[in-house]
């Protein structure tokens, strides 16, 4: 496996032929049934038995879509909901979707100055030596928040490099009430969002971060329901990696998204998360597939592939 | 003890007769050796002895500041980086605050859309009735990201209200390259940062927040290190609490920092950390008090409070 990030995101998205990711927002009460009852021990309000159900849901969601798509995204906040619990299982969950072989990007927007961020990205990108500890692994590439600047976005840039491993800035986001702060306008009529873009690019672009297939461990988290102004980063910037949230659920149509990606089909990874880890909820699948769920996501992630598959062709 | 956060926090100021507030960034290989040493099992590359260490230095610390100062402020990133036995040791050391009758403000900086802020939300400022963490007691306050404007505020917000908590949003930071972004300056010479604040302001402007001492349980972080042009939010926002870190290590004088101090003394946190927690490395302390690191804390919390009330008394 390679050991540039952006390399192996590369050859992932070619090997599974798709740019779609799909993303881990386990919440209890929306569970299968089957998991819900299949075990004694099985309580909302019980932390230990919920994070083991939701443990159980998100190991066996990751051995339907390891073969299927390039990477999953763990949305941390799900997890930490359970404190510590909660924590000790995001990381157990890493270690089960690496050894099925899949990308992991650990989605937990972290951000702060100097050795505050220097320690955010130990414990979040950075496979820890420490006794007691040793043997757990972090992510491939987290999300990260920029608002600090360079000096903000630097000590995780340079955790991410020397473990092989990959940044996705926050750059715009997918919600109406961020435009307020993200499209905030100078006189020249740059936006906000393109500054940060502008930062993380100057970040990016360093010789260390580029790997073989052209692109830069350091990427931008543009969401989809964003207008075509926006996918305008994708011409300005060659060698980043787009993360791509809001396809499905959160309202970007297959068309929306795939203007991140380029006509090889790289480029971007898209993600979806409720529509898919949820399919069993979609009458559509739930009329063909009965209480099958892992059957309904399964389909899901097949329809989303075909989806924007279609949409690319429609593209080029 | 009030059941509204500005009013418990005004109290607080009023009792202490001081703003200044203690940063709890426990970094293992800066503890004093008299830690370090008094156990057989202790070991910078042991996660469980690691923490145990920077525990036991947090909580004797907590000892000596919480008679002296209205608020602690702890940084989760210096604990977040031993993983969940180090989350876990943070929500302890929340509980020895609590019981010494300081308020605690969690330096988080979590910041998200929709859903994932709810549970960020649930985590930081909810005391957890899951069985299993039900005793877990969450910070008084804690620190946000605001980056996705108004939905990504009030989740955090709403969940202050129902708990009798409180929230600061980040607006301007200390470090040098936020600048690029914060100063972002639109046509009409507004900065980024002081946008913010207005979206901040209104969020916290809302009749259910004020308490009765006037101010709001919704906050702002500003950087005291920024100039006079940003003190002007003090007089803008008369009913923002104001938590201002950088003073001491991080190079912001008394002078600086008092500026966002109404006359009576309160709407500002003064936080120092390292100037403070590590005073024992400090020559002036260490030539006076030798080995006795608990006096070194002592007296440096003590001129630092001096420090501030010349300020004050210079400024009036």
């Amino acid at each position: 496996m390679a050991n540039h990030f952006a390399d192996r995101l590369y050859d992932a998205v070619k090997a599974k032929k798709t740019a779609l990711t799909v993303g881990l927002d386990p919440v209890y009460s929306r569970l299968p049934d089957a998991i819900k009852s299949h075990r004694d021990m099985n309580d909302e309000f019980d932390a230990a038995a919920a994070v083991d159900a939701i443990f159980d849901f998100c190991t066996q969601t990751l051995r339907i879509i390891a073969p299927m798509v390039p990477a999953v995204k763990l949305n941390i906040a799900f997890f930490e909901k359970y404190l510590w619990e909660g924590i000790e299982a995001y990381y157990s969950l890493i270690a089960e979707a690496d050894e099925l072989g899949i990308e992991v990007i650990g989605d937990v927007k972290r951000g702060d100055i100097g050795h505050t961020a220097e320690l955010y990205a130990a414990a979040h990108l950075q496979n820890s030596e420490l006794i007691g500890l040793e043997d757990t692994l972090t992510p491939d590439a987290i999300t990260i928040n920029g608002f600090a600047g360079t000096e903000g976005i630097e000590p995780f840039a340079k955790m991410a490099d020397a473990q092989g491993k990959g940044v996705f800035v926050w750059v715009r986001a997918t919600n109406p009430s961020s435009a307020a702060i993200q499209d905030f306008e100078n006189a020249d009529g740059q936006k906000l969002y393109e500054k940060i873009a502008e930062i993380v690019a100057e970040v990016a672009d360093q010789p260390q971060r580029i790997g073989t297939s052209g692109y830069s461990n350091i990427g931008m988290v543009v969401g989809g329901t964003t207008n075509d102004v926006t996918a305008a980063l994708r011409e300005k910037y060659e060698k980043i990696w787009f993360l791509v949230p809001g396809y499905g659920s959160q309202g970007a149509s297959a068309e929306d998204c795939i203007r991140f990606c380029k006509a090889d089909g790289t480029g971007a990874l898209i993600n979806a998360s409720r529509s898919i880890i949820y399919a069993y909820e979609r009458p559509q699948y739930k009329e063909q597939f009965g209480d099958d769920w892992k059957r309904c996501i399964e389909q899901a992630v097949i329809d989303a592939k075909i989806e924007l598959a279609n949409a690319m062709q429609t593209k080029l």
